[in-house]
């Protein structure tokens, strides 16, 4: 039996509901999507809202994962069959603190064709230095497209690499940060950017996208300032 | 006279008045649209609002009709001129248990051109085995559009053949499913896709749509899954 | 002095009030624009709003004018500049019941270009006629594009002629009807076209858009099925 | 230190909360963006909101600054790092009265081509004398884009020279104008003529944009009735 990383402050379970619902407000998730993050206490362990439409999540939703996606106190609740994408982003990268998955219109656009995502302004610094795109096809065939093994969640993760955004092959996106506000931050703005590339590339000619320093100095500002924001993302759906 | 296939429980009258609310909350139904399902106990009847905006539609408003469109126990209540659409698709399809129709913007202009509609992601699967297009014009020359006889719908269940949707030239689109729920989701996601697919296009070169098989595959997901989504749906509209 | 037309129901005050209102609430209108309706005892006089912003229009704030735009009974209350718009298509139109003028994005850009606007599907049937460009540069040079004046109202009105909407170069657009609700339906269903319009001509090739024989029959649908609409948009802004 | 340019009347600070407020609920701000106005009776100082989401500011959120943007008072609140941008403007500009500064996508599109933003429409009148780009590059270098110190106000503010509006590569725009009411209208009417050339330049073609003279002449009427519009605008975040 998977034992728990521990007890885990109320507040914490609330702002982790509070981002599922935020990252809806925000018109990042619909009726599906799920935002998780690592245990405060314990490395090895996730917190991630039960198979929930995201908006309707709050703190008793959230369960405990180990990394192989095995809840620890399960009470009857069932987790996301994509819960591997997080288990196994954790396994990988030890500076990701949270990971948000959505099905966002706009982005996926992108993964569905040889345009790669650019930084089309500071808020979206974090794609500066690259958007990779994730085909299951190449390792896996034709599948039903769900992240549903960890085997699928590793390969992705190895697309991730070090990178802050991936994408799905008509499927989605994948946000990761070194903190809860941030990856919800990265993933609002790589859905404002993608909607401005998409106005960008319309207008035709060459774009004055953020070069790959620009991106790394404006996103410490990013995470500098994250606060504001996440402030008022909480309040809008703590209403 | 017709008969009525017999009482119909209140919660599914309800349902199926939510779900005319529903596909208005999530964009899909302007002032006009509807949604109908057989009836649970007589194959050879369905249920389907009065003629009245869907927005306002309530269990009270659901009228009973015979597959020829004849209202069983109108009461004074007048049906939607187009319920002939209905009628004959689960004349012509037996695995059919329930029919959404709409006017959706980004659904229309792919049935306007050549340009065929293809499943951008997995919640848009069901799209993937092809998208036929009703032209009202190759059967029935120049007329007002509307599907306002039984051969004007029989000639649309014709097109839509074994799909889960077609588009009707200069009017809409018709979504199927095996159960309320799955029309509804249909109808939500072709309405995405179409959005999807007009950014995807417009950023030229290939596009890595979900293929046959694949959209098989993933329909069955969205098909056991789709609790989970409806649960949310109707919260929303029952506020 | 102007005499009045003669005392008005409070019902169609409230309901002219209502259109404003819904032009809102249906996204035609943003803080400006305004709509109007022939006097119904009187053909020589027409009821408006007071210059304010549509979204806060009640029944008390609706004036009266003759065709040349003087008010009847200003009591303080100042009219549009644009009156003249709606006096002269009256004065030029006496099939016209009402009038609606908007500054609509998506319909803006068919003002601004050589594409003309056509009918994308059965409710925008009334654009099947075709719809006409005012640019004000031809006869009054360069101006400050507002319709002043009787004879840039006039001009305009002989640009619509016979047809249902008529689009101002750099401005917006008008919609005329036989009746309120059919003037407002129309102006709903032309910034929806448009918006169609956009997409479908970016799929490029040819648009398969109503005829003139198909808009007319459809016309009349709409026409006679307006009260549905308007019974939902109404009850949305008297909530 | 710094002194105060005197007492400010509570409604004029309820007014520059309220026009942060607006340009949130007219979908110019997102959870950042800052308006800015000179001190009403002090022309080398400006009054603009501590560091905070826009949607949240209120009267008491209202700080001083001098124009090398040193707060007068600050009681342990922050100013925005950006207030350079702001200071730098009212000192190279004597006319200007308010500042707005925001990251509206359909804007930033043009400050990342070649295309040159003009005006759609009467509305966006003010931008008929042009649209000159502000990039950062230029004369600092790799940079993190943000106007973090009076040098880089003082550039953005030479390349507005005596422009209403001027975009910033990769970040945003800024919008001026001869009162609070007048920079925000001009701040809202820019984000809607994006949009329109957007879908116009789609349609492709030649622009009848406005030329120069129609826009000077249309500025006015927009400059005279712009209280309509405040009125409603404000209306709508007091509720």
């Amino acid at each position: 039996m998977t034992t728990s990383g521990g007890q885990v402050d109320r507040s914490t379970l609330e702002d982790l509901a509070a981002a599922s619902r935020i990252l809806v407000d925000q018109g990042v998730f619909d009726a599906a999507g799920h935002v998780s993050m690592r245990h405060p206490h314990h490395r090895e362990r996730f917190l991630m809202s039960r198979s929930l439409a995201p908006e309707m999540v709050q703190a008793d939703d959230i369960m405990e994962f180990d990394l192989d996606c095995n809840a620890v106190d399960p009470r009857g609740r069932n987790g996301f069959i994509e819960r591997y994408l997080h288990g196994e982003i954790y396994r990988a990268r030890p500076d990701v603190m949270a990971v948000a998955h959505s099905h966002s219109p706009s982005v996926i656009a992108f993964g569905l064709t040889d345009a790669p995502m650019r930084a089309m302004y500071h808020n979206a610094a974090f794609l500066a230095e690259g958007v990779p795109v994730f085909d299951i096809r190449e390792q896996f065939g034709l599948t039903d497209i769900v992240i549903s093994t960890a085997a699928k969640g590793a390969a992705l993760a190895q697309v991730l690499a070090d990178k802050s955004v991936a994408l799905l092959r008509a499927h989605g996106m994948v946000a990761v940060g070194p903190s809860l506000p941030v990856a919800v931050f990265r993933a609002i703005f790589t859905v404002t950017s993608a909607a401005i590339q998409h106005q960008a590339l319309a207008l035709g000619g060459p774009l004055a996208a953020l070069d790959a320093e620009e991106g790394r100095l404006a996103d410490v500002v990013n995470v500098q300032t994250v606060g504001r924001s996440w402030d008022l993302w909480k309040k809008r759906v703590m209403r």
